[in-house]
This record gives C-alpha cells, sequence and structure tokens, in this order.
C-alpha cells in the first residue's frame, strides 16, 4: 500500500522532558503519527506561528492516532535558554503537550538531534509515520491546510476508514450572516 | 469501508455560474471529493475567511481529486448582490475557482439549494464524498486545520496510498532562526 | 502658529449621503477636523483596512472636533457599485459614520470628486484642517499610530489644552501577566 | 493652558540599560514626552502587542520630541528572566530602543519602579509629559490609533506648530484599486 522508498527518521536524543511522565521515545511511539516541532523559545516565528499550530494540532487529534512533541533545538544564545527559562516559557505560553530538550554537543553550537536531521533552523516541522519513517520535514511555517492535510494522510495509510475530525466541535461564527437577523 | 448512513447530497440549483466552462453539477462531479462554500459577496464573514479558504483549498488540492466550488445563496438584499454584481466582485478579489448562482424562489426569500440543505446562514461549508454523499456541513468558520484533515480524511477513502499534498511547496520563513545567520 | 502654504481642499461633489440626515459639504465642517476616507465598495483593502479605521476614529475622537466621512468614488463597474448595493454594504457592514456618493462624469470613468483631488484610486486618506485646508492626502494604507498622530495634530492646532481621547476607556487585557496569577 | 492637578511621575530604579549609551533617568528625559512601556520578555502581550507598538512609535516620532523607553519588569519566574537571556531576547526581537532592567527588591517579588507606580502588571504603558507628569498608565492593549493621538496632544502641548508626523513615508498599498488596473 506505501512505497518501502523512505528512510527510518532518526532517533532523537534528550536531556529532559516537559509535560510528560516520562521521557518519551521516537521508537515508544511506533503505530502512531508524530508531528515533532523543533523549536528555540527566543525564536519569533516559532513563537508566532509553530507553537499556536503545534497546540491546535495536539487539541484536534486524537492522541492514539497523532503525538504532538515539542523539541528545544537550541543553538544559540545557550545561557539564555535554559531548561529552567524554558520551563517558565511553557508555562506562560501555556503549551501542553510534551516538550523534549535536545541534547548539547553537536557541530557549531548545534544539539545532537537538530544536527541527525539536518535540520537549517527553527521553526522545523517533521512528520514520522506509524512505521517510523520520516515523510516530511520543513524549515519555516507550513500552511495549516496544507499540515492538517498531511497529518490525515498518515493516519489513514493504517485505517481510512475512521470518522471525520472532531465531528463534535463547533465552528467560529464572526460575521456570519442568517435569514432575519442579518450578519453579526 | 465505509458505513452506509450517509444519506446523498441533494443536488444543486443554479442560475448562472462564473470561473466554469459550462454549469457544474454535483452529478457531475461523482468520484470527486466536493468542497462546496456557500457564501455572500456582502457577508463579512464570508469575504475575510470563507473566500480566502477555499482559494488555499483550490491551489493546494489536485483538481482530479478536490472539487473547490463557490456558491452565491443570496437570501436578502437581493437588488444589491445580483449576478452583474457578484461578477465584479469576483474580479476585484481574484476569485479563480467555480462558482454557481444558487436560483431564486425558495421560502422565506432563501434560494433553492440553500432550502434544500437547511442552511442556516452563510458561510456555510459543506464536503460531499466521491459517492456523492453529504458528509460535512457546517456553518461558520471551519479552522483550516481541520477542514484540510476532513478533506483528506474523504480523498483517503477512495485510495489512502498517495503523496503527501504539494510536497514540492515551500514554507514562510518569516521570522525563522538559523545557525550562524540568527532570526530574521 | 501656522504657515499659509496649505491650498483649500476642493469641495466635494456628491449625489446621494448615507448616515447622515442632509447631504454634508465640506464648507459646513469648516471648523472641524475632517477625516475623509475614499473608498469603493468592492476594493479589498478599503474593506479590509479603511473602512475599520474609519469606524474606530469615528468611535474615538469627539465629533465637535472631527468629522469622519466617507465617499464611494466609484470608477470602475459602476453596474455593481450602484448606490442600492451601497446601502446594503453599509449596513451588512455596520458603518455608522456619513458616506457621500461620488458624482460620475469625470474623465475616464471617474467621479467628479476623485478627479478634483487627483486621486490615485482606493482607498485614499485625507486630512483637513479647521480651516478647510488639505493636510494629508495618503494613497493606500495609512498606519493607526501616524492617523491617530496625525488627526491629533490638526487638533491641537486650535487648541492643544484638551485632554487625552477617551481616558475612560478601557484597554484590551488579552495575554497580560498579573502578580499572583501569572498571564492569561 | 495645562492644569496643575497632574502628579510627578516618579523616577525609575533600575540595574541595567541595553541599547543604550547610559543608563537613563526620567529626570534626564525632561522637555520630551516619554513613552514608558513596562513589560517581561515571557510575557505573552507583551510580545504579541506591546512590543510592536513600541517598535513602531520609535521609528515614527521624533527622537527629540518622544523617548520611547522600554522597562522589564519581572515580578515571576526570575530564574528565567535574567538580563543575559534579556539581551539574548532583545537581539532576537530586533529591539532598538533602550530598554532597563527593573531593580529587584519591592514588595511580594515585584521590582522596585513597578511597586512605585502601582502596575497591575504587564504590559503597561505610561506616558509622561515634558513636564515629568504622569498623564496615562493603562494595563493592557492600548490601540495604536489613541496612543498616536495621546502621544501627539502631549507633544503639542509643547508646541502645536510643528509638522504632521514622518509625511514623507510611504503608505501600504496592499488590496489598492486604481483606474484601469484594477485591485491589487
Amino acid at each position: 500500500m506505501t512505497t518501502p522508498s523512505y528512510r527510518p527518521a532518526p532517533e532523537w536524543e534528550t536531556d529532559r522532558w516537559f509535560n510528560a511522565p516520562a521521557p518519551l521515545t521516537l521508537a515508544g511511539l511506533r503505530g502512531r503519527v508524530v508531528l515533532l516541532g523543533a523549536f528555540q523559545m527566543l525564536c519569533p516565528g516559532c513563537v508566532q506561528t509553530l507553537l499556536p499550530q503545534l497546540q491546535q494540532a495536539h487539541a484536534l487529534f486524537d492522541p492514539k492516532q497523532v503525538a504532538v512533541v515539542g523539541l528545544h533545538t537550541v543553538f544559540e544564545h545557550h545561557a539564555a535558554m535554559t531548561p529552567v527559562a524554558l520551563e517558565a516559557f511553557l508555562h506562560e505560553y501555556r503549551i501542553g503537550f510534551p516538550v523534549g530538550v535536545d541534547r548539547p554537543g553537536g557541530p557549531g553550537g548545534m544539539p545532537l538531534t537538530m544536527a541527525r536531521y539536518a535540520m537549517q533552523g527553527t521553526p522545523t516541522l517533521i512528520l514520522v509515520d506509524g512505521l517510523g519513517r520520516l515523510r516530511m520535514q520543513r524549515f519555516g511555517h507550513e500552511p495549516d491546510l496544507r499540515l492538517g492535510a498531511s497529518i490525515m494522510k498518515l493516519v489513514d495509510e493504517a485505517d481510512a476508514a475512521g470518522p471525520l475530525p472532531d465531528a463534535a466541535a463547533g465552528a467560529d461564527r464572526t460575521g456570519v450572516c442568517t435569514p432575519g437577523q442579518g450578519c453579526d
């Protein structure tokens, strides 16, 4: 059903985890689609676009099907973006999904997982399928419509017969028009 | 693979079409997922959220798999939202996907297709699967992430083995950070 | 206190008015600062930025000091942007300040007032001081911070001793942090 | 010309300054309007609204008339929001105006200046007039249009005869319409 040409996603190397009872490994998430967002807490594009997108994905998808994971890949300003600072950041920005700290020690000040994936910078979005294969790696901001479709495609490779996502959830009714009542 | 409980989507009734060489029918789109956006050109929520979302879906998905269609469902200010006015509107807002004009004559000033679907107002988003069944109807604004996932789910019911959407497309690199160069 | 080098703002030529008990003239507004916004109802930049900005200015400034006026300067799609269509548009977008219809008949399909001011297109923002002189004419979107300062500068030329604007109004507290309660 | 009822703005107490050749004092800025923005680097509302607004004010107003100053008022997560972390933050977010670090030691973990002004939290915007008097203190987000008007009002109390701000600057022409070329 799928071609065998995708390479295995490298395991990550982490020092600490937040919002998780125990360290997460990529191997331990086999069977689920993994949406991994690599960020730095002082990266403007990460704060403005990546993290809200991960939060939305975390709220939308069934955690048994999709694991949303953050990875703090500090490659500059190491004295500023410490685990203590990250913990405060995650608290103030109300980040609820698991976040691991990429282990320092790669070339050029990069942490190890960032180097293994040859990431260009932050933010980077990565999709790993249920078989542990690297299916997407994108540096920069990925539009929500495309990301939603990509995640669902990988979910459906296992089973395309499930329901539409979040069918009971309401829609935003700002600016709608109704007969008799005009527009809000 | 799918349950038989979904009802057939009612055929639409239209008077005119823009951005289409000939009138479109729902029956004629069988085999494709149909994303139908019902709007009025003077509905603020339609202009701000629905139409840009339909444009993005039109650009993202393979037209052989997903047909993006607009439906102008005028239920108020009929003298203002004429086909002539709609044509100018579509031109100025650079709308490139097919748009049909819902036929007047339903109860309470509503047009016929709007009445058949019992739409509450505008904007309304509708998803019809490849078998012509009504799978989603949402009044208000649907988040992009969820809509992207819902469309892909219906695409995958026919064939979940295709590629991720738009794999070659670039990402937005506003505010990214790179080693050695800092943040933009 | 001011230099005499500014030219008088040309009087406008209008056919109809909305949101006004009687036609407005520029001469009749002498003594007040006039913020004139020239727009077309099918101009995307006007709908997205100019009209919300005019609404905000209309709510913020004392009408005895600042008159906020819209001018519908149709230079294309005349059959679509009729007074009937404009009336529906103003209703749906909840526009509460006076709006005049620029009189057709200028060169190249432009209306008369647009031609007199040699406007380049829509949106165009114009400021007239209390002495009826043209003090600013800007094609495109003017940032709120600069526009607020420019309006106040002209108000202050008559009397700089008044209070700060809207001193009693509340601020938006989205995302604020407070001791003991953290961040919203 | 002005009433004598405004109280003097309390002097601030700071430990360090960034983007300034020497420590700034409020007394040393007498004669200029001071726009002071109190923030914390991990406060979402500060990052999203206050700091961009201060940057825009810094770019717009003549520095001989208006001094834009940031004050880092850390009242929680002290171990995360150190001066070292602040320095990295200011670099990554391209903050170019002077920023002082409010001195720790007030009641309840608050720093001294924050306590003197009885600030409720962050962000807080403060306006001090050219005579050193406290004219506005606002907790939360102040709209740009109103802030621009308030700043100019205080500038004009000294001299209302100056030019409009930034008369040579261009406007944003996204979505404009021009005769013959339609809308962008």
